[in-house]
């Protein structure tokens, strides 16, 4: 057995808006995964080397829980078109690249290393329709210290000239990719990904369904996010009255489902959504991007619907979750804005929360750094931040932290376990 | 006479929305003004050496129309405070920390040089009412290659225990300041800058606006940022209807004024803006922040007045200003939001505008890169962005930087025709 010692600043969130905090504690990891959390050190683990980030931050690594891997090269790019060009002009001819095996092996490499680097160790991403090269993704997700979800995305109908498989295809292609990567990598497994209901004939969802139910495997998609959209999906499925019936009546919504957006969820959708326990990925930075509209993340909370973040490039122009934990304060100042002051927005302990504990729970992880649980931390040094007028509390460097820190202040990442930066 | 020149994707934004790019041409440089941008070298200048910036992309460096420099210790901290809160816990303690004359050359040290590194060249900026202080900022700011204004504020009242002066001494210090400064430096000079009319007496009012007059002074201050200020000045100056009139009755609101935020300023006020010449610098970041409301910077562009952009640190959170650009287009998305789809948003190429030429106008600048100008612009090496698909044309490369660039992507920056990083 492996003992490994952690010293620094510990704040974590193990409840929505309750930030833990530990000045100059203990982390005490065994095989990597969390025994305890100390102010002071027990007389048993003294003989142990300490790995000394005394006045670092030790924060929880980030989670990323919607971002479409293949729209990295397209990072910033086309942000002035309209939905329906920027996806014609920029998304599909992106994704269609990802035929070329070699363009996706040095993509994603350089993606996964720029998700670790900033503190990203767990997300649910979404490849192209790819076989090869979602494959690559995986193992690259893998080799570089990444976990969590990567899904092949399933799209028989609506995608333009360049990126489109045959339902037939689809299904086949489906399969053999489950086959293969079920349990080929630890840390890495696959997500179902029928892109969104436009983009998948009955036969497919219903076939996805299926197969959800026989092999229990998660599912990601997006629902609601702007109004025509829902518009067009109402057309698609006479039958159903809302969106997430067109989920929902083949199976593929349910609490091992993670919606992306929900910005134009009602009542009745939210109803369903909680009663169901599907999973929301708030994307702040892709919503007014795409000018989507300000999902309504605080109303989601408080009837008690698990809301988490993505960065959803590249309708998000931000890689970096801390980035994308305070475009989703500001999204929550502006709906209070929007709302006449009469909505909360999240503090940055609650939008924290969102950014992490939030994602992880998807993963079966515990509350902030929980007893049992695999360490998920990054540590940072804010050494290069404007020096205060006063000695700061922990709480307040934290706060600040979250605003200002660069991929340079992260100087370890801790994933699974295991220390990959 | 020394001639310089200058090879790069030169983008620059002569007018409103319009971009003017030339792939891999020339600025040539008589002395650190533009004599000329060319496509092709003309003959007369072969002879001389050149800098050479190939597929590197030259453009206007930025200028930050609104900061208050002695909040910058205090960057990114109390985002969760209510506006009088974060006033009264961070911000006039910061400020009052500014009689240390050495944490303030320590600090606006720091704070030149991250201006400067990231490209910002010209600006205007509020000190605190500290004299030495104040002069400090100058000093460091002239020596750095900052060109623009800095101003002692003034504030007799309405600004808590830690921070305040009396009329008289606020009168003296003032004269004092201008006498030393007004010629002291090439490219940094005074600006008026009663803090905003809640702070100052009316006697206090007065005097400055017979000085600005009496010396042909620009002014900087704050107008209509959020609507309990606007209530408040209403108390204040029951004889004027409306906030700008407690400004225009002493001669403070002209077309050398330059008014902060403008969020809540509507037609009547906007008119008395636009007949007067008024400028304002819209500070995005800091209107969401401290939830002060979405600025019509549409409209009030639609109607002809003059809007610039801020960072407002630290109401603001980001210094760099490419970063402030890419918040106002977001703020501008929020408003259509807002506005339910019928206002326009800022295009890239509006919003670059807004960053650099509108706010160099003030100062006297021409449009874009003009002919007469001192140079003021930055070199950007976007090697280490995601690789594209295919090849990108100069505009695409110039948009993805906006989102994407860090201070280390800044290879150059040139201020009133020097090179100073």
């Amino acid at each position: 057995m492996q003992i490994k010692i952690l010293k620094g600043n510990i704040v974590h969130a193990p409840k929505f808006g309750d930030l833990s905090i530990l000045e100059n504690g203990y982390i005490v990891l065994e095989d990597g995964k969390i025994k305890g959390l100390f102010q002071n050190l027990p007389e048993e683990y003294k003989k142990h080397e300490i790995e000394d980030y005394t006045d670092k931050l030790i924060l929880q690594s980030f989670c990323d829980m919607h971002l479409h891997a293949p729209q990295y090269p397209m990072l910033g790019m086309g942000m002035d078109l309209p939905l329906l060009e920027w996806l014609n002009t920029y998304t599909f001819n992106n994704e269609a690249h990802f035929a070329d095996e070699d363009f996706a092996r040095e993509t994603y490499t350089k993606l996964a290393n720029e998700m670790i680097s900033n503190g990203t160790t767990r997300c649910c991403a979404f490849s192209s329709l790819h076989l090869k090269a979602t494959n690559i993704l995986m193992d690259i997700f893998e080799k570089t210290g990444m976990t969590g979800y990567v899904g092949k995305v399933n799209m028989d109908r609506n995608s333009g000239d360049v990126l489109k498989e045959t339902t037939e295809q689809s299904k086949k292609d489906t399969i053999t990719w489950l086959d293969e990567t079920s349990s080929k990598y630890e840390h890495i497994k696959p997500i179902l990904t029928p892109r969104f209901t436009p983009s998948c004939t009955n036969e497919l969802m219903e076939f996805l369904g299926k197969l959800a139910k026989e092999r229990n495997l998660p599912i990601q998609s997006h629902l609601s996010e702007n109004t025509s959209e829902v518009a067009w999906v109402r057309e698609l499925h006479p039958d159903c009255k809302q969106y997430w019936e067109s989920y929902d009546k083949y199976g593929l919504f349910n609490d091992k489902t993670i919606m992306a957006h929900c910005v134009h969820c009602d009542q009745r959708e939210r109803d369903a959504m909680k009663s169901r326990g599907v999973w929301v990925a708030h994307c702040p930075d892709s919503n007014v991007n795409l000018i989507s509209g300000t999902a309504p993340v605080r109303v989601m909370m408080n009837e008690g619907i698990k809301v988490t973040l993505g960065s959803d490039i590249a309708g998000g122009d931000q890689l970096a979750m801390y980035k994308v934990i305070c475009s989703a304060i500001k999204a929550s100042k502006v709906k209070r804005i929007e709302t006449n002051w009469t909505t909360d927005f999240l503090t940055v302990a609650e939008a924290y929360y969102l950014g992490t504990t939030a994602g992880a729970k998807f993963f079966g992880a515990g509350d902030g750094f929980a007893v049992g649980d695999e360490l998920h931390a990054i540590v940072v040094d804010d050494k290069d931040f404007p020096k205060p007028v006063r000695k700061l509390s922990v709480k307040e460097s934290f706060e600040r932290t979250l605003y200002l820190m660069k991929t340079s202040n992260i100087v370890s990442v801790y994933s699974a376990g295991r220390k990959v930066k």
